[in-house]
């Protein structure tokens, strides 16, 4: 068993307007099945999905945290802007977006892109992930399956890692529930997100720095029954809750 | 460029006292550079770092947890013993081991392992990792790198992932400071958790169900640059000290 892991190399800085999809099905013959995990930031910039900083006026919460944060109070708006709930204004700002995802300044991006300019999140990844999912097999015929990945930190641990914003094609998680083990014991871990286990190791291959991969294809993966609710409910999630009580 | 993931099959099941490093390289040529991953239970049994639950003898404080719980006394108690932390005691225990890591039932597994035993994680998974690194040398000649991986939860999101308990001859944190963007800017993040990023996919070739793939070799991966500091100090941790607040 044997899984063969592609970076894609020597893509052009995408700019708003480029054809992300034929971009990278130039550099590559995709086979049914495979896995193609793309940059959220460089699908975001392909499909305009930016900012200017010049363009925004902060509002009087903006110049607040920025205070707080030592940021551009713009920035601080843009995040802001991409929010629905404040979960940490200090020491940086973790909130969740509309899609449920929770990060580190909303995945408000300013690294690897011109001066003056912030890329966002995609607003509905897991449509964004379908729609180049569709534009593959439109312009190839391979039916293949799409992640969309984001930078993020996480709890406990230093250093941030690649996690899974948006995917088609396949299911966030992978449930085992009715498994049995070795022994024939039913399995007490029973959803395993594969998806962010993909993602993270995209995000290794593709680099942080400026190596300009940003496309990774897996080839060989299994296939999977599971589900996708990603994220916890309300009640759920101890840790929001704790954070906001802070 | 092209990394292959190899998943070692058709290795029985471990017992205490069996030569892990000897059965792995009976099923794989090393060449120098791999990186091996190994669930760190199956290390653990195979230097019998186990406990039989019948002969655990309960406190007042596991007694009082499992009734919150709903967990055998004597299993809490295998998990307290293995604590240095109880970060939150219900609905589940999370605490914090000696090395650092902070783990829900911290790391002590019941799966895939016979009746009335569970495993304890390594209680020094670096040195671990090193044991696994210096046999496979010994034995092939080969000089590879070696990755500890657990299951866990995360913070914000439902399922769990592999992380990197353990790990020799790389660093866990891959640091990008001084590096720069394809645009000249100083990088903002600097630190990836690179080997997390690499347990989390050797997790999924493992699988965590029947699959019996304890072990996972990565072939042609970069070398970089880093630090071992994985772990928060406590005024780092606000997740933590939220939580203990609670």
């Amino acid at each position: 068993m044997s899984i063969e892991v592609i970076g894609i190399e020597d893509l052009p800085i995408i700019q708003p307007g480029d054809d992300l999809a034929g971009l990278i099905t130039g550099k590559i013959t995709f086979i049914d099945g495979d896995i193609l995990c793309v940059a959220s930031s460089v699908y975001s910039k392909s499909v305009g999905n930016i900012r200017h900083i010049a363009e925004i006026s902060p509002t009087q919460e903006a110049e607040r945290i920025a205070s707080l944060t030592h940021e551009d109070p713009r920035f601080v708006q843009a995040v802001l802007d991409s929010s629905i709930e404040i979960i940490l204004d200090c020491p940086f700002i973790l909130s969740r977006l509309p899609f449920g995802h929770i990060g580190v300044r909303a995945g408000v991006d300013h690294s690897n892109v011109e001066d003056g300019i912030v890329i966002l999140l995609p607003s509905d990844p897991m449509a964004a992930a379908e729609q180049i999912r569709s534009a593959i097999k439109e312009k190839t015929g391979a039916n293949i399956r799409v992640i969309l990945t984001d930078t993020c930190g996480r709890a406990f641990r230093r250093g941030q890692t690649g996690h899974a914003i948006g995917w088609s094609g396949m299911t966030g998680i992978r449930d085992f529930r009715g498994d049995h083990d070795l022994f024939g014991h039913e399995l007490l871990i029973t959803e395993e997100a594969v998806v962010d286990e993909i993602a993270g190791f995209a995000n290794f291959v593709m680099g942080e720095s400026n190596r300009g991969v940003p496309a990774v294809v897996f080839r060989n993966m299994d296939l999977w029954n599971g589900h996708d609710i990603m994220y916890f409910n309300e009640s759920e999630d101890i840790i929001k809750e704790s954070l906001k009580k802070r």
